[in-house]
């Protein structure tokens, strides 16, 4: 019965991580600071710890008592816009974190393979499709400290032999999505804007494309890779297919929850315009021939768990490092009267 | 009367750095923890704060007091080959103390340009002669937090507006290096070897290249750059253009210090073999004409200094965090009897 860490399994796509690996038989705990996450997502079945990745005597003992076989990073921070304003704050929780998983996983001895969920924000401005060949130049910290935490996987198996595993999603939405976090993850901004009759917010003209990808697709594929050893030491982008700009995405939401349309455009952010990512490689290594799941689907099934879930009261972050050139909407949240 | 912060400018390049802005006529505040350099380094006219860039409520007063108008920042731990083995230590000393840096920039709104001594390790394995174009690919620790520094200068440049310049050093030698720290440094370990009658130690067979970089060649046009505009928001390599190997530097060293040639040669470790940098670049960009000082007259030079300065006491780095698969001879170090 092999024995798996899920760091941020409290969280969105933790969770479905590790409700997949209970499935796959692994005894599973999950460490989660519920930051971002919420105790009530950990799957029945996992063990849970409630503790941050930055904790380096929290994170050594648990090495030293359950013995990890595998260990999936999902803990972070994933609000790439925000990442600017919150550097040490990014890099802090998202490199440093990360680094204390991967010096406890050299010096356990026990790990055969560490699962790393990057993101496509490592790519920048590159051209898209974009495919794992291209050479990343992200635009934004949060990007950045991806990319650092991938060349950290590479050089520590060139050094110590850790087996590795990148993922690199990209705008994943389903059920037990943070609906609440409003710098990031715009389906479920719309979604629960849509739930407390507020218009749903773009920035610039809404023109800007993304390839949304339904949790199913992105989630069981993660887990599943360690029992493919042709996958390891390898870069995958993973997720959907089909580019939509946010106006579609927006008008895909109001559809499926059965409301009309509205939407409130506010001043252009720095961000990537058109992004989408090639899956030939994830599809041919690991053997996946099934269809994505179509956004109107993935939207219907999200949005039927969000009603039962309820609106959310957004949440702000208090802790802006750098509190200048924001967007105007997320200005007044950090300076006005608390 | 333009004012400076220098970090690190109590160690090697930083103190030199200090030097030539007080010549220049600048107002320089050096801010050193000395964990690696001598309070005795800081030049004469420079005001000395002892403290981390770390401490970020210190870095953030002394912005607040002083309005820089630039930033040298030099402070690092610069031990590339150990930095495998001190991975958190790394990134918190070299990319976070960094980030505080450039936070504080920002906020500040004096900061007129953020000067970064970033190395010739984020090229990695790539080919030489190391041009400023190629794409990074450091295969250590400290390459890779070099590298996430820069791409940090670059995105923050493009979001707030904060100059910058990127010096990629390599190798750098003479007056005021730290002899004493036995895990970096070639040409100060083989001279404080030289001075307390040991063989010069090399990994591996000593035909490894490198071109060696004297002092005044280096931190002269870093200083210096600030005042040229046209080279705002650019990497340059910096340093020395002829490579010779380490058997090569042995034999120069053992023949300016005036005694027979001795070399312990050790195992192998994992390091680039090749390495030299092109300085069109640096040469075109800043208008230097002047040719680099040779090998056996900086080595003569840096002699004078260090016989006068004495023989140190090796250090031993303790706080090893991975006690795996390191050179042999710094293994004996941490694990010995203390
Ligand atoms: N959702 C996406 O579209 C997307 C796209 C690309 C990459 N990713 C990556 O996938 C991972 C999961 O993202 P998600 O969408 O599920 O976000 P999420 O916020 O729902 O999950 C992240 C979880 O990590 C926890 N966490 C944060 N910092 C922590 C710390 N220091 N210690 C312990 N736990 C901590 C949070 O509490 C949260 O439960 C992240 O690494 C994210 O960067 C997500
Ligand atoms: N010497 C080289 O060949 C070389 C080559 C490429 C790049 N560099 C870079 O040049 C810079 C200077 O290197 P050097 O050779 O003079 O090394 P050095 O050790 O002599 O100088 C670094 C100084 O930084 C100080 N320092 C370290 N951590 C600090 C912290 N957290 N807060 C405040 N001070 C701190 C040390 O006490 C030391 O005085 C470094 O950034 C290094 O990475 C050096």
């Amino acid at each position: 019965m092999p024995t798996s860490l899920v760091t941020g399994g409290a969280g969105f796509i933790g969770s479905h991580v590790a409700e997949h690996l209970l499935r796959m038989g692994h005894r599973v705990l999950v460490l989660d600071d519920l930051s971002g996450g919420d105790a009530a997502n950990v799957p029945a079945g996992a063990a849970f710890v409630a503790g941050s990745v930055c904790d380096v005597a929290l994170v050594d003992s648990l090495f030293a008592d359950w013995r990890f076989d595998y260990v999936y990073h999902l803990a972070a921070y994933a609000a790439e816009g925000l990442s600017h304003f919150i550097k040490r704050y990014n890099y802090n929780n998202n490199v440093l974190g990360s680094l204390n998983l991967i010096n406890a996983a050299v010096n356990a001895e026990t790990v055969r393979c560490f699962v790393f969920t990057s993101s496509i924000a490592v790519y920048g401005n590159a051209a898209s499709p974009l495919t794992e060949d291209v050479s990343p130049t992200p635009i934004d910290p949060y990007g950045i400290a991806k990319y650092t935490v991938e060349q950290e996987l590479a050089v520590t198996h060139e050094m110590f032999g850790l087996p590795y595993v990148i993922f690199r999603p990209h705008n994943v939405y389903g059920e037990r999505q943070n609906i609440g976090d409003r710098y990031r993850n715009v389906v479920g901004i719309f979604m629960n804007q849509t739930l407390r009759d507020e218009p749903c917010t773009v920035f610039g003209d809404g023109e800007q494309t993304r390839a949304f990808s339904y949790i199913d697709d992105v989630a069981m594929p993660i887990a599943d890779v360690v029992n493919q050893s042709q996958a390891y030491n390898q870069i995958f982008n993973i997720g959907g297919d089909i580019p939509y700009s946010l106006n579609q995405l927006a008008a895909a939401v109001s559809e499926v929850m059965g409301v009309p349309l509205r939407v409130e455009h506010m001043p252009a952010r720095v961000e990537v315009t058109h992004a989408y990512a090639d899956h030939r490689k994830v599809r041919s290594v690991l053997g996946i021939d099934s269809s994505p799941v179509g956004l109107e689907e993935g939207l219907r099934r999200m949005a039927a768990w969000a009603r039962q879930h309820g609106p959310q009261e957004p949440s702000v972050f208090t802790e802006i490092e750098i509190p200048r050139n924001m967007p105007p909407s997320w200005q007044a949240l950090v300076s006005g009267p608390v």
